[in-house]
């Protein structure tokens, strides 16, 4: 934190929980546990504040900003909980084809910088990422299996917690997703563009605006961990901003974390996502900057030194 | 903690830290990196608020009870934060005998009961417990290796941060320690008497009242750990009502929990004590029990249900 800043008492006050919405034509594929209309329906209850991240943000005091990155249907609720930045109903499936067009993978990652540079005004000392999206695991294993060159046997867990036949049809799915739509690692908006999703490219504009605004980024599970992965192909600095809240039981969340050399802050066998683990995280994180910030010294409390020299 | 408190809505809000502290008389035979008066400087700098202990109870909204339970100088301060159960100025050096009498062993289970009692009516949904003494980690490993039958090298690790020299005579102090005392493992009492400490007393205490009151108790570190494993032998049913908060880098510590069957629910390798880890374990605790109680359901939600059955 001290690093990142620059700050000898970095602010911890303002804590920001991006947790960002959308939809993916590949949750047709039958890759998931629970239908897309779960996606729009958790954003109702993000704004009632009745989801965990609610929960969570309130137990740490942090403050969420919802975004509606491409949720497949219209919202029929206005709240100033809730910002709307929605880049299409929904990506494409991406086993026949582009998740999105190019065009729409700048976009989402300007729409996640522009969220950044809105909230900016009322403060953002740590930015916390999160992400709500029926087939997101299946986008996520994707990139990671291009990017780190693993197998997606390795990258591909059970999402929300789908059976044994449902995780052999999602691993089949994505192998045929990455053969058709051949993303090239060595471009990241080709990658968002062929296999990623609109939250994750809004994460990844977050991520990077908050790198450069020199705010510590605390990444949540494991599509957190994907957007990251984009921006640090886009950017390797990116890295020395990150912070790693927890490792997911997500099997290839950790696969994720090593690749970029992060260290995760907890280990509590977590799979909600919504920027749960990174509401925690932050908690700890704010909790050691007190140690760092309020706690007497040895020689302020009048404490002896060492005898063992 | 539903299990522990039979409670479906578990109160978390009265979050109490017992923070015990006393003088160990094996301090003077060269194991620690700190001299004996630190002991009493730090009682002093929980007082005013200034330690590890303090920063932290803040940030989880828990209160923090000191207790002298027999710092080897008396006090020159009182203050309503500090409770005073001085069983003697400091134990005796273990090294040439019993570290104290069978009775002031029992006294000091029985003041660590009564500190309980007195804190009840101001309310205590979650036990936090922590220590302060210099030459403790000495004296938490002797009863670590009598209680589980590890070799001493196995239980003794560094404390504060003694150098190699400092270890090795450490160890060696420790060995002639359980060779001429002799201690009994399937006698408690007379193993906190001839190689505990009063601070390692009174959470003997603590924990059996606490165990008897229902209320979950979040353990520490490696002294806090002993203590538990005392209170464990006097009543194998007190383990249900433990929750180790973290597995602290020193290395008796991860023995003594699995000794007992109980899994960290953090592992940020702290070597603090004080009840620094125990505080960040009941955040995280409080943290799950409010997803379990204040969470909406996906019914209650209008969330869809499972379509992968």
């Amino acid at each position: 934190m001290v690093e990142i800043t620059g700050n000898d008492v970095p602010p911890v006050k303002n804590k920001v929980i991006f947790t960002m919405a959308a939809d993916h034509g590949v949750a047709k594929e039958g890759v998931s546990a629970f239908p897309q209309e779960v996606t729009l329906q958790m954003v109702y209850n993000f704004i009632h504040g009745g989801a965990g991240i609610n929960v969570l943000a309130r137990h740490v005091g942090a403050r969420v900003v919802v975004v509606d990155m491409g949720v497949a249907e219209k919202l029929k609720i206005k709240s100033e909980k809730l910002k709307v930045r929605k880049i299409n109903f929904g990506t494409k499936s991406m086993a026949k084809g582009p998740a999105m067009t190019r065009a729409e993978a700048v976009k989402s990652i300007e729409a996640g910088i522009e969220v950044f540079e809105e909230e900016l005004p009322g403060g953002i000392d740590m930015i916390g990422t999160g992400d709500m999206g029926i087939g997101n695991t299946t986008a996520s294993s994707a990139i990671a299996s291009v990017f780190t060159g693993h197998p997606v046997e390795d990258v591909t867990g059970r999402g929300t917690g789908i059976n044994e036949d449902t995780l052999k049809n999602k691993i089949e799915v994505i192998k045929k997703v990455i053969e058709i739509n051949e993303p090239d690692p060595k471009d990241p908006i080709d990658v968002l563009s062929k296999v990623g999703g609109f939250e994750i490219g809004g994460l990844v504009g977050v991520i990077l605006a908050g790198a450069s605004g020199r705010i510590p980024i605390v990444i949540d599970g494991f599509i957190s961990g994907a957007a990251a992965l984009i921006a640090y192909h886009l950017e390797p600095k990116v890295k020395d901003y990150l912070i790693a809240a927890h490792c997911s039981v997500e099997k290839g969340h950790k696969i994720i974390l090593d690749y970029m050399g992060l260290k995760p802050v907890l280990d509590l066998e977590l799979r909600l996502g919504e920027g749960t683990g990174a509401a925690l995280g932050m908690s700890i994180i704010e909790a050691g900057i007190k140690i760092l910030t309020e706690m007497a010294t040895f020689q302020s409390a009048s404490v002896s030194g060492r005898i063992d020299k």
